[in-house]
């Protein structure tokens, strides 16, 4: 079997880490691996399959013979070496929002997209993480249905916002606890035992960026330019794995038994709806796995066509890491490599 | 100035408790105050203006020379007290959903049917606590441009399970702090560093109780009989007050400029939307105040004649104490006691 020589670039940061996890738990044929992060973190060992690779400052000649660069650094840092990656002829999968809305490069969730891998012209982006935990939740009833409307509300975990995230609600926590006043770093406010209906920065019309991302990439992973989502983004105190509250209007009536037929078996879906046990997806239990985890799917009430759902995944494992080795699995598959 | 006899049904607990505090800071016009518990609770003193009452035990004639009884027990206590109460000549304002759709009970709040108050034939209801933050928040909304559909998403603090709500909450972040094992009694999981998609039993449709609760109460409040609420209630890990998620769909177009000026001229309404300062409602600073801060507005993206908000309120304080005090107030004021 063919190996792959592979770079990940912002190896030492949680989504590069989690990337190294799911190389190996899912053994993708890697040949060389180099392992790219800033002046700082360079002459860090860390292992791989058993072996110790020592992290590397990235530099303009660090991509040569790389097949694939897995990028999981912040925009500045891909948008200087992923045009010099793909110059020296690699492909990056990017998990910035750099590229992702450029007309020649892929916006893909495997599950949902993975034949416009294709059209790459040497970057592929990997969609923000609420992006693809909403659309690989509902890619098949839009398939069956085609929506044409969704309403989302979205409990994201302090995890999105990296390891200061965390540190910050642990740190938080702690200080409460002894009486001490809670210190704001990461956050715009306290996180602990509150919600932040702030992700990103406000646009005109008063929407964060976060919240225009699911109708923005949403289109152009659905193929549907008429696509429309009106998404609140909320912090809530939870460490890892995002939930949506989703209501979502279709062209093609969906009832609520074929729904769940349909989740049942959608690719990187778990149904979980058994309401009599107070069986539903929650974040606590959706964490350090793929699977994107569906429930309390019921009738929308309150109009037509329209079902609601909740949903939960890692927004760090499929919301960025496993989707962009998934990616690269489908270059493999396809002979694109 | 005529003073009334009140009697507190429901006296030690979380609501009782704020009752208490409220008609104190609104400086009610008490003559005798009667607390009334369970045969547990008798015995224990409380201080009222400077003044030490000792709770006694309900029973059927606890109830002789009462003009008003605020109850803020559970719906069986209620059940059986309220009927009695009425038939002794006392008017009760009822926290429980016990009598809150019976034809003959005004559900009431003050700031939006404070005349439904004069139809009462001995009880008045208290709104459920999501009902009252959500339909202050959006009153002068509704009465500008008429709601036809809403759509929301909650954040419910552990408090609105009570005071042991709060300690499991407190209990759980403590044992896992220490390496423990969280323990779960009141909430069906954990909740610390979790998000819990259920608040009461489900219907056969897959709603929660509390979720029905938006539409039934609101149709009813609002004497809209055609008003549709699709709505998810999650238990989030915050200590006191409920937050919303909300979009709604009016008859008439309400523009964001309209919408906030509206807001900001509604009474029991706080307008907090700064979003260059990061200036938005969140639970941790709407606690232990009566007003529902509302902020986040924007056009709905996604259809027309259609909104979104965010907002938070006390749901101890207005969502259940408050508005009872207010009603009584309002009892006074139209000289129905």
């Amino acid at each position: 079997m063919k190996k792959y020589n592979i770079a990940i670039l912002g190896a030492t940061g949680a989504v590069g880490q989690e990337m190294l996890k799911v190389l190996q738990e899912r053994n993708f044929p890697v040949n060389n691996l180099k392992l790219l992060a800033s002046k700082r973190s360079a002459g860090t060992v860390i292992e791989f399959n058993g072996k110790e690779y020592t992290i590397e400052e990235t530099k303009e000649d660090s991509f040569e013979n790389i097949d694939i660069v897995l990028c999981a650094a912040e925009n500045d840092v891909s948008e200087k070496f992923t045009p010099i990656a793909v110059k020296a002829g690699a492909i990056v999968v990017d998990n910035s929002s750099a590229f992702r809305m450029r007309e020649d490069v892929p916006l893909v969730i495997p599950e949902v997209n993975a034949e416009d891998v294709k059209n790459h012209n040497g970057i592929i982006a990997n969609p923000n993480c609420s992006t693809t935990i909403a659309l690989t939740a509902v890619n098949e009833l839009n398939k069956y249905g085609k929506i044409k409307r969704m309403i989302v509300s979205t409990f994201q975990a302090v995890s999105g916002a990296g390891i200061n995230g965390i540190k910050e609600l642990e740190q938080q926590v702690k200080d409460i606890s002894s009486g001490k006043e809670a210190k704001i770093n990461t956050f715009q406010h306290q996180i602990a035992y509150n919600v932040i209906p702030q992700i990103g920065s406000f646009d005109e019309e008063g929407y964060s960026q976060e919240e225009m991302k699911l109708q923005i990439e949403g289109r152009k992973i659905l193929h549907n330019p008429d696509l429309k989502v009106n998404c609140t983004c909320v912090r809530v105190p939870v460490y890892r794995s995002h939930s949506e509250s989703i209501t979502l209007e279709t062209e093609k009536e969906i009832t609520v038994e074929k729904a769940k037929e349909l989740l049942s078996k959608a690719p990187g879906v778990k149904l979980i709806d058994d309401l009599d046990n107070s069986m539903y997806p929650m974040p606590l239990y959706a964490s350090d796995q793929d699977l994107i985890y569906v429930g309390r799917v019921r009738k929308d009430i309150s109009s037509e066509n329209s079902l609601v759902l909740w949903c939960c995944g890692d927004q760090v494992r499929k919301g960025a890491a496993t989707n962009a080795v998934q990616i690269a699995e489908v270059l493999v598959k396809e002979n694109l490599v």
